[in-house]
């Protein structure tokens, strides 16, 4: 039997029609952008109407888009960044449900000298914009929250964050890795200065991100070299997988709200499901401001394993995936409260967009004559 | 015509076989390799293979081996690791003739109160490991010298440089974003501790590269975040480009001495062509002592607009390409102490494995007519 795929927030497969756009980056087309003949125009061009189409998806101007290898790379640019521009202060806020590649950051900070608040959340996962104004000092340089959360989720009111920090001539950063491409991100409405994408979780290929940085911003490169990136981001463009990015927001933004409704629809399907076949089911994170595709979910009495155990030939996470080898237990859980036990059995269902109806009825039925025996 | 392109050092293709090997990682093999389920495994299992195979070019052990971005990233990270790795001296050793992917993050240190030492080179662009020897001070962190120079293809003499550093306690860092895959590069011969590798410039994709630390070596990750590569490089693998950098150093390795061989021959048709033709060429770089594909020749009272303007359809580079939309002079060339008028007509050609005899006679004979007009 086919395998089923339900661990789109680990990794997308990259969308055929990105592929075929990327394709001539990957054969004839293979110049060095910063070349002056027309091997290295072609790709300058390519590079730059993928920038506009992913400015298109963002809501903002092309030239406050810069590629990077990855979303990692663009949140440690923007938080050492604003930690090495001079005259800013030498405290962060950030929330204690981030993913590694903030937090790390984080702590590399606090291992210089600086000071680092981490935001708790409420049981939904949710950051209190008053908590964050109450965190806020004089000294306070960047306020970085993620916009939707990898495990649960959970999808912040940034807006509403934002301006608290604004109000107080803070800096603001949201890592949208989970968010662009699946749920609305206009830069506009949210009021950010600093906005993190991923390729691989839309549908573009690994090893591609992008940085937004609202127009007057200004941040120090991450990599020092040659001037590439308007001289913030060196090395030769990665022409290929930069097209395949603005292949991917082309791709997403017409589609957006239809196929977030019915991923929506499909993860009620599983949720209704488990409970009508008698599982005592928990969902975890906020059952409305949420990512449409992730479905994070505890078997009350049974662990993640026995779970996964009941699921052979269906590919889900045991809490986050990307954190290495090991399933380490989730701080996100942990910091939104959850019951240890519940915590221990939770597992995220991240559809995507070649979930189908079938497989999430053949996930119920694997479930309920493997759990319920 | 077909365009005939002799731009290598900038770009090469992606060969074909290389492409096939990454294509089904960009396919139906697109889980998160940190993923415990079998599309992650399968991902996982394919870059170990990637990092044997290009440890084998290396002649270094797999674990020695990391992927990052590129060769930017690679020599951010060795030189800013050493930097930041306690105990080390605040004074570091490069040549005036690197790639700015060095010289840039020297030059960061040297803003945050390092010393940095720039050594001369001859006029042939070799660097003196004597001068090496009386540079090195008590406080000296790293010497890093690139093994062959991008604009002219001068090869070091990194085992000798090496021994200097090493007899004197010196950690030693080579860039050899030019060298891997085109001549024979072993980090056991050369006795260095850090390696760079470019995967654009052999054959793979853009947007790939390795750092070779040896055995014992301990470097900070430049980048803080999950734990990928044994926590040195964090974010999710770019599998099919990492796959893609193995399939390269597969291919480069059995042809290295025959294809080198082949360039070299079609280079001196090249430069014998010119001055059976009467035109006044110059070869700048080491006769001998240099990558067998890397021919910048100077026309003697032309300037390299006019020589380009002679080579409509030749792609080549003025100097250095990845520098950005502008030609400027080349720092290369000036450490070299080239005569300024030669040094204005200079045009790096750059062949590779598809270049052709008939595309060597061609561009002989459009500089023939072009130029002695």
């Amino acid at each position: 039997m086919k395998p089923i795929y339900l661990d789109y927030n680990a990794s997308t497969p990259v969308d055929p029609q990105v592929l075929d756009e990327m394709l001539p980056y990957l054969r004839e087309r293979f110049g060095n952008p910063s070349s002056s003949h027309s091997f290295g125009v072609a790709n300058r061009a390519a590079i730059e109407q993928a920038r506009e189409r992913l400015a298109l998806l963002l809501g903002c101007g092309a030239p406050e888009v810069i590629f990077t290898s990855g979303a990692t790379e663009s949140n440690n640019m923007v938080i050492k960044g604003v930690a090495k521009a001079a005259g800013k202060g030498k405290h962060f806020i950030t929330s204690a449900i981030e993913h590694p590649a903030v937090l790390e950051p984080c702590r590399h900070l606090e291992r210089f000298g600086y000071r680092v608040t981490y935001l708790p959340v409420d049981r939904f996962g949710m950051v209190d914009p008053v908590e964050l104004g109450k965190a806020i000092t004089k000294d306070t340089a960047l306020v970085s929250i993620m916009h939707s959360n990898n495990e649960v989720g959970t999808i912040q009111d940034i807006a509403a964050l934002a301006r608290v920090a604004s109000s107080r001539g803070v800096l603001f950063h949201t890592d949208a890795a989970q968010s662009a491409g699946k749920v609305r991100v206009s830069v506009e409405e949210l009021g950010v200065d600093f906005l993190t994408v991923a390729g691989h979780k839309f549908y573009a290929p690994k090893g591609i991100g992008a940085l937004y940085i609202r127009n007057g911003r200004k941040l120090p490169p991450l990599l020092n070299g040659a001037g590439h990136e308007r001289g913030l981001r060196p090395g030769t463009e990665n022409t290929a997988a930069i097209v395949g990015l603005g292949a991917a927001a082309v791709i997403a933004m017409p589609i957006l709200q239809a196929e977030g409704a019915r991923l929506a629809g499909l993860g009620t399907r599983l949720f209704e499901g488990l409970r009508a076949a008698g599982l005592r089911v928990h969902l975890n994170g906020h059952p409305e401001h949420k990512l449409p595709n992730t479905w994070n979910i505890s078997f009350g009495g049974a662990n993640a394993v026995s779970v996964m155990e009941a699921l052979p030939g269906v590919a889900v996470s045991p809490g986050a995936a990307c954190h290495g080898d090991l399933v380490e237990p989730s701080h996100v859980l942990a910091a939104m409260g959850t019951d240890p036990e519940l915590a221990r059995g939770a597992i995220r269902f991240s559809l995507g967009r070649e979930t189908t109806e079938a497989e999430i009825d053949a996930v119920v039925e694997k479930l309920k004559s493997g759990l319920t025996r």
